[in-house]
C-alpha cells in the first residue's frame, strides 16, 4: 500500500459533486458561494476554532453534526461575510440557508453543514445565498474543474487556490483524498474538538471516497490537524470561524480497517501538511516562509510554546522580512515564551549556519552566510533547548509593510 | 500633604549628581554612557524582566543588590550594546566596568548598578566604557540640565527624552521624585521580583530624596510598576534587559512613615504612569495611543489577559493605524485570549461610541462617529465582559508600516 501526495493532477474521490457561483456577497463580484454535495450521505468529522467567540455557522454546524451523529450531505460555504457577532438574527439567517439547501439538494435539514468567512459583525445576507441555490444546482459536477471552482469560491484575500490530493492504491483500487483550503489572514488556528465554541478564517474541506465511520474519521483527523493546521501561524490571530471538515463518501468500496489505516493516516497527514504550508506561503504580504524546528524540549507542548513565541514576535518577523540575521531576537522571544530553560544549553542555527551556542554568539557565526540563507524564500531555523527529546515543527512567515497595508486599508 | 505631577520644571531630588558622555558605543556617535552618583550611598529597590534570557548587567545588578542588601552608590548605564547573550565574557566585561566605576566614584564595587541597552549578542566594549569614566567624572552635576542629559544618553530608537517629576510638600519641606526612562521597541515589560532571570529595552530610573529603607521601597515599587510599566505594550516583545530602579538618597530629611506614605505612593504612581505613557507615545512608528479599559472581569488578571490579547493582535493594531472601526477584530482577539466569557454579555465602545452589545452590532453603531474617534491620536476602547467587578487599564498603540521599516532596516 502506498500513498502519494499530488498537488496537481485530476484524481478526485468518487461520490461527490461540487459547484460555485457568484451570489453578490463579495464586493469584488467574484465567486462567493461554494457547495459540495455527497451522492449518498457521507460520514464526517470536524474540528473548530477554540475561540470563545463563534460564528453562527459554527454553532449550527456543531449542532447538526451532533444531531446526525456525524453525517453530512451538503457543504454550504460562503465568502465575504463571516456571519459572526450577528446574534440570534445571524443564527436564524444561517438556518434559513440550510433549510433552502436541504430542499434544493434533497437531504434532511441537519445534514447541511454551513461555513462562512469574511467580515465580522455585518448582518448576514441569507437572501443572496438562497437566491443563488438554483444556479448552484445547475452547476454541480464531479470533474477536477468543478472541485477547483469550489476551492476558488472560498478564497478571501488569498491570492492562490489551495488544493492537495493523495492517492492510495489498495489492491488495485484507488482511494483518493482531495482537500481544498483558504487562509491568508487571521491565521493561527487552534482547533479543538467538535463540541465547544469558533470567528473564522481558515476553512479546510477534505473529501475522500474511503468507507469509514464518523468516530474513525475523528480519531484520524485530530492528530493530522495537530501537526499541520495547529502548527502554523501567519499573524497569531485565531479566527472565530476556523473549521476543518473531513467527509468520507465510501464510494471507493474500500473500508477503513487495520490493513488500510496507516496508509490512509499518512495520506491524510500529507494532504493536511501540504494545505497548511500553502496557507502560510500565501499569507498576507508574505515574502519568506520560515519553519521553526524546536528540539531538545521536555515536552512537545513546550517545544510548540517556544515556537509560537518566536512565530508571533513582531521583532523576529520584521527581521525575517529583511533577511537580517539578528538572532538575539529569536533568543529573547524564546526567553519570554514562558518555558523555563537554561540559555547556556541552547543552540540556534539559521539553515546550516550555527549562530548561538554556549550562552553566546557561535564562534562559527558567519553573518554573510546567515544572511544568504535568509534571502531564500524558504528556510528553517533550528533551536535546541538542550533539556529533553521532544520537538515540533512550526511553519510561519515574515511580517511586511504589505501586511500592514492589506489590513489597514480602511478608506475614509 | 499633596502630590503633584510635573513633566517639565526644574525640581530635582537632592543627594544625586548626573552626567552623560559620548563613549563611541552608539554608531550614531551620540551620548551613550549615562551615570548617576549618590552623594551618600542610596537605598534602592529594583524590578527586572521575567524573560528567561537575561543580559549580563541584569545578572550582575541582581547580585549586587543582594550582596549590599539594597544599596546603590553609582548607576552606570550604556546604550548601543545590550551585553546580552554574551556569555561569561559579557559578565566579565560588565564586572570590569563596575570595578572601574567604583574606583572613579569612590564607592565599593557592588554598590555600582550596571544597565545596558542596544543590540543583543555582540561582544561588549567594556574598554570604551572604562575609557569614558574620567570624562563622566568631570561632567557630573546636580542641575536639571545634568539630569536631562542622563535621560538623553539612555535613548536608543526613542525620538524624545522621557522624564517625569512629582513633588510632595511635607510641612514645608519638598520631597521630589525624578524619573527618567527609555523605551521605543521590544516593549512589553513583564517585571518581576529582583531575584530571577532578564535582554533589555525598557530602562527606568527613579530618584527621590525621601529617606526610606530598601524593603519599604520594594513594597511601594511593585504596585506602582504593576499598574504602569506592566500595563503597557508596544510590540509584545518582552526584552531581556528591562529594569526599573528606585533610589532614595534620604537627603530631604523626610522619613517614609505613615504620615508620608500615601502621598509618596501616589506620587510614585503618577511618575511611573507618566513615564509608561510617554514610552508608548514614543513607540516605534506609533501614530495612535489606545487605552484598553477592560471591565466586568472576574479578576484583574483576566482583565489584563483580555487587554493583552487585543494589544498584541496585529489585526487590531493595523486597523487602529487607519482608524478603521472594525470592532469584530477586538471581539475575536478577546475570544482567543484564553479567558472564558459569554459573548452575549459583552459590550464594546470606541470612545463614547457603542459598537457591540447583546451578541451583535449595537443598534446605536455609527461607523462615521467611531471612525472620527479613532482619527484622534489618543482614545479609549472600553470592553465590558459582564461577569464581575475587576478591571484594568492597558496602554498600547497601533502597528504601522513605519514600525516594520524601523525593525527591518538591515542593509545588505
Amino acid at each position: 500500500m502506498t500513498s502519494e501526495l499530488k498537488t496537481s493532477g485530476q484524481a478526485l474521490p468518487r461520490g461527490f459533486r461540487w459547484a460555485a457561483v457568484k451570489a453578490g456577497i463579495k464586493a469584488s463580484g467574484n465567486l462567493d458561494v461554494a457547495v459540495a454535495v455527497a451522492d449518498k450521505v457521507a460520514n464526517a468529522a470536524a474540528m473548530f476554532t477554540k475561540n470563545q467567540v463563534v460564528a453562527a455557522p459554527v454553532t449550527v454546524g456543531r449542532r447538526h453534526l451532533i444531531s446526525t451523529d456525524g453525517r453530512v450531505s451538503t457543504v454550504l460555504v460562503n465568502a465575504g461575510n463571516a456571519n459572526c457577532a450577528t446574534g440570534q438574527p445571524g443564527i436564524d439567517a444561517c438556518l434559513e440557508t440550510c433549510v433552502a439547501a436541504a430542499e434544493m439538494f434533497h437531504c434532511i435539514f441537519d445534514e447541511v453543514f454551513p461555513s462562512s468567512t469574511g467580515i465580522i459583525g455585518v448582518p448576514f445576507p441569507s437572501d443572496k445565498v438562497v437566491a443563488a441555490l438554483p444556479a448552484v444546482e445547475a452547476a454541480l459536477g464531479s470533474t477536477a474543474a468543478h472541485a477547483e471552482l469550489f476551492a476558488q469560491a472560498i478564497m478571501t484575500t488569498d491570492t492562490k487556490m489551495k488544493v492537495a490530493r493523495a492517492v492510495i492504491d489498495v489492491d488495485g483500487v484507488e482511494v483518493v483524498i482531495f482537500g481544498a483550503a483558504k487562509g491568508a489572514g487571521m491565521i493561527h488556528p487552534q482547533l479543538g474538538g467538535p463540541v465547544g465554541p469558533p470567528h473564522a478564517t481558515m476553512l479546510v474541506y477534505l473529501f475522500t471516497d474511503l468507507e469509514a465511520a464518523s468516530a474513525q474519521l475523528r480519531s484520524l483527523l485530530e492528530p493530522a490537524v495537530e501537526r499541520s493546521f495547529n502548527c502554523i501561524s501567519i499573524d497569531g490571530d485565531t479566527s472565530t470561524n476556523d473549521t476543518v471538515l473531513l467527509l468520507a463518501s465510501g464510494a471507493s468500496g474500500v473500508r477503513l480497517d487495520d490493513r488500510v489505516c496507516e496508509a490512509f493516516e499518512n495520506a491524510l497527514k500529507l494532504v493536511c501538511g501540504s494545505l497548511a504550508h500553502q496557507i502560510v506561503d500565501d499569507g498576507e504580504g508574505v515574502t519568506h516562509v520560515v519553519t521553526l524546528h524546536v528540539t531538545g524540549a521536555r515536552t512537545e507542548a513546550e517545544a510548540k510554546q517556544v515556537a509560537k513565541a518566536i512565530a508571533h514576535s513582531p521583532l523576529c518577523k520584521t527581521a525575517w522580512s529583511s533577511a537580517d540575521p539578528n538572532w538575539g531576537r529569536l533568543l529573547a522571544a524564546a526567553g519570554y515564551s514562558g518555558v523555563e530553560f537554561d540559555p547556556t544549553l541552547v543552540t540556534i542555527a539559521i539553515g546550516e549556519q550555527p549562530v548561538f551556542e554556549g550562552g553566546m554568539r557561535s564562534p562559527a557565526f558567519d553573518e554573510a552566510a546567515a544572511h544568504a540563507v535568509m534571502k531564500r524564500r524558504e528556510y528553517t531555523i533550528a533551536l535546541d533547548l538542550g533539556q529533553g527529546n521532544a520537538e515540533c515543527r512550526f511553519v510561519t512567515c515574515d511580517f511586511t509593510e504589505e501586511y500592514v497595508r492589506i489590513n489597514a486599508d480602511y478608506s475614509t
